[in-house]
């Protein structure tokens, strides 16, 4: 039957289909937390709203807060959710629309069709709010107020008028929702699985496409088609880094200010940067290859170097292990594979002692990947703090590793001009670098490997499929290869 | 030579190239005015920024504010630009970007590279603004204040550390450079052609991409490809329309809560309202069509009296002539052509003076196009004000008609239950109604007809390129017709 799909979580029988149990999970895992802290107690969670571009009647394309995402599912705007901390029940709080909205928006959703699209246990209208928080007589309503680790934003506090009567604890819920929030339930890890499968086929998609003269925005655009004709992702994760030769070494290419504009050229590699998102959840993937689909001497060397730096984490990453330690071991790696392609010199040990590594690779080796692509929860307290060390800093977390965290491992070699000037002008540094080879690399660009990783029960489970060794490369670009092989 | 577009308004030589010129003659135009008002001032405006999806690190992908657009074209974000309206000098300021910005954003642009790309008279750093203004020292300072007429939001006057201390006028620069907005330069004009006809083409590519079976979503997919890969449109206008069946009835369907997420149906109608944007100029079109390429006979009643209402407006339209008479003549067409298809009875007079016609079609005829979809303007002091009947309430501006003006053209007959069931409630109304032939429309959706159109010298040009008779449409669909028909 068609549109048999429309009132659930999923976009067709083509795509995933979210089960309600998934948001019914979370609650639950947050209403035991919180019950051993704040008994009587309700969580009051405030749904996102559509933002106004300036002073014009159109508005960004809707995005859902994702703390409020990821207790309750709902995708409309001006929502609320509560959870009863006492009973487990929640409720959701939808606008009173006023009889013209269906004229512009589409008939009003009965409430009953929200309570069964969300299995909810009970659905009001916002306008209800206060009354309904008022009979559960609860002591403390539980609101969010954290910092953001990425960011440094505040995850903003739920506000409603009347919200002065109660007794507001802004304290407690942050810290344990985002730290919930790191570990995926199978539920969640079902939707990751998806958005990054989808997300694989776009990039694998994309590689066949990209040819010299081809602009890097087309690819953007094709990778955007993909993701969302056959995925149903309508968002990207994060806006397309589609970097082609010496723009594959801007980290953060792809923004307003040099948008994926140049025209790919022969000879040279891409660096595409890309996941799509599937009811908020994402997948953040990236690829490098040669243009003209073969690897130069050159690329090979640097590409096998970062290669076999993601695989010693692939290998060695499990439950236990601190992912500060993998990201020392991904740079010891790829500074090995930089000896031996003879950019560098001197002992390993004394160029991570001298920072050698982050002068090649100026970010950490990944990030938890959630309903954020660069997801809550890095930097909790009663975990492990930040380092200030020049080549740790930058590390999105430093947490050790549990079973169901969800995670990027991206380790990459950049040659980027004032990091290399900086590091050729400090004769400590200077020392390790074999300039006359370095210097050929000038105009390169960089190679990055980004895959979305499970850490099991004893190991790590890619969740990313594409090709990766230089021959897979070679071979799916040559069309020697199907989808298949990456099903 | 590749990449020569880099650094030009361009996104390579299958896209436009945006003159500089285009901005210089909008500032000069400005200048002109605001000299017989304030003359010894300088206006002061606030580009756009990023704005952050909640408390994440991702962003709303970058938009231009508008205002701030059309006065000097600037892509990135965080700047400011003056004119002085003494010399009609332009000053363009840049954020100064710490040096670590070049490892995630790419190598610093140089101020003069700015200079060159904008071709503005000065450029310097956003932290230099209060001196430049000191250094000038005019009188007064003009920013914006206004209310945006669509949205009823406002625009934000220009801020920045001490402006306290000069004299700031906000109430002469909005209603002059709004006003300006509304009649569009050459240059201005051949954008608008540009992306009037990318949206054309991509329009007609989704036509023929449509079947039974395929999603909404999947359309506006298609669309949006087409738009970026082929035309360099990163941004839609406003959020995609891709309603089939009864959704083609609901005005501003696609929004999250009714995501473009239907199958199309054998037999039953798309309306699809779509435009891309270039540089911050819109499109703004809606083709009507049977999804398997053959228009029932009802389904051509109404698309052959929404034809021929929009028709009547395109020969009657030119310099002089009043929106709210064009909106009235679409409407009478409209009333005339439901009468001769059985759905309507008695005097076509009498059902105008008892508003019949916007029970079929609740919204206005059309609005400007600029650098907002619903471009600004349409309400200004000095022009004919908003009517308050149910029929007119909705125009979006009752300004006479003037050359350069461009707007759209956008009659639509719809059959929305709510609007239907309280017509025939009302013996005011119903007795115009033909019940049994309009129930026979209940599931039927609706028609709109959306052209772009410029207004010339003594008439009314079509910048919009796509098939529109029923025989076009058809033929169209068939694959019986190329591109070239409509280049």
């Amino acid at each position: 039957m068609a549109n048999k799909h429309v009132g659930t979580l999923s976009m067709g029988s083509h795509t995933f289909e979210i089960p309600p149990i998934l948001y019914e999970t979370n609650r639950k895992r947050l209403v035991e937390r919180l019950k051993k802290v704040v008994e009587n107690s309700v969580v009051v969670l405030q749904g996102g709203s559509e933002v106004s571009i300036y002073d014009s009647d159109t508005s960004y394309l809707f995005r859902q807060e994702a703390y409020f995402n990821w207790c309750f599912g709902v995708t409309e705007a001006d929502c609320y959710g509560i959870i009863d901390v006492v009973t487990g029940d929640s409720h959701l709080f939808f606008p009173r629309l006023p009889v013209e909205y269906a004229v512009w928006m589409g008939p009003l959703t009965p409430l009953d069709q929200f309570k069964k699209k969300y299995k909810s246990h009970h659905v009001h209208y916002v306008d209800e709010l206060k009354q309904v928080l008022e009979n559960l007589n609860r002591e403390t309503l539980l609101v969010l107020n954290g910092v953001n680790s990425d960011s440094g934003l505040t995850a903003k506090a739920a506000t409603f008028e009347g919200i002065e009567k109660f007794k507001v604890n802004n304290k407690d819920l942050f810290p344990i929702i985002a730290d919930l929030r790191v570990i995926k339930t199978p539920y969640e890890l079902d939707v990751l699985k998806y958005v990054t499968e989808v997300s694989s086929a776009a990039h694998r998609h994309v590689m066949r496409f990209a040819k010299a003269g081809t602009f890097e925005y087309q690819c953007e655009s094709e990778f955007l088609n993909y993701c969302y004709k056959h995925g149903g992702c309508r968002h990207t994760a994060y806006t397309c880094i589609c970097g082609s030769g010496i723009n594959s070494a801007v980290l953060h290419y792809g923004h307003a200010g040099a948008p994926n504009n140049f025209q790919l050229e022969d000879g040279k590699l891409c660096l595409f940067d890309m996941g799509g998102e599937y009811y908020g959840y994402a997948a953040d993937i990236t690829v490098t290859f040669p243009i003209n689909g073969k690897f130069s001497p050159q690329q090979k060397i640097i590409y096998e170097a970062v290669l076999k730096s993601n695989e010693a984490v692939l290998k060695a990453g499990k439950p236990g292990v601190s992912w500060t330690d993998m990201h020392l071991l991904s740079n010891r790696v790829l500074l090995e594979e930089l000896k031996k392609g003879g950019l560098l010199q001197g002992s390993v040990d004394d160029m991570i002692a001298a920072d050698i590594a982050p002068i090649f690779q100026p970010h950490g080796l990944g990030h938890f990947v959630g309903l954020n692509v660069h997801d809550v929860g890095g930097y909790l307290k009663g975990n492990p703090e930040r380092s200030t060390k020049p080549g740790l800093k930058s590390l999105r977390t430093a947490r050790i590793l549990e079973k169901n965290m969800v995670l990027t491992i991206e380790p990459g070699c950049y040659f980027i001009n004032i990091l290399l000037d900086n590091a050729l002008a400090d004769p400590n540094k200077s020392k390790f670098l074999v300039a006359d080879v370095i210097n050929t690399y000038r105009n390169f660009g960089g190679v990055r490997i980004e895959d979305d990783v499970v850490v099991t029960e004893d190991g790590i489970r890619n969740l990313t499929k594409v090709p990766r060794t230089v021959q897979e490369i070679e071979d799916w670009i040559a069309g020697k290869d199907d989808d298949k092989k990456y099903a």
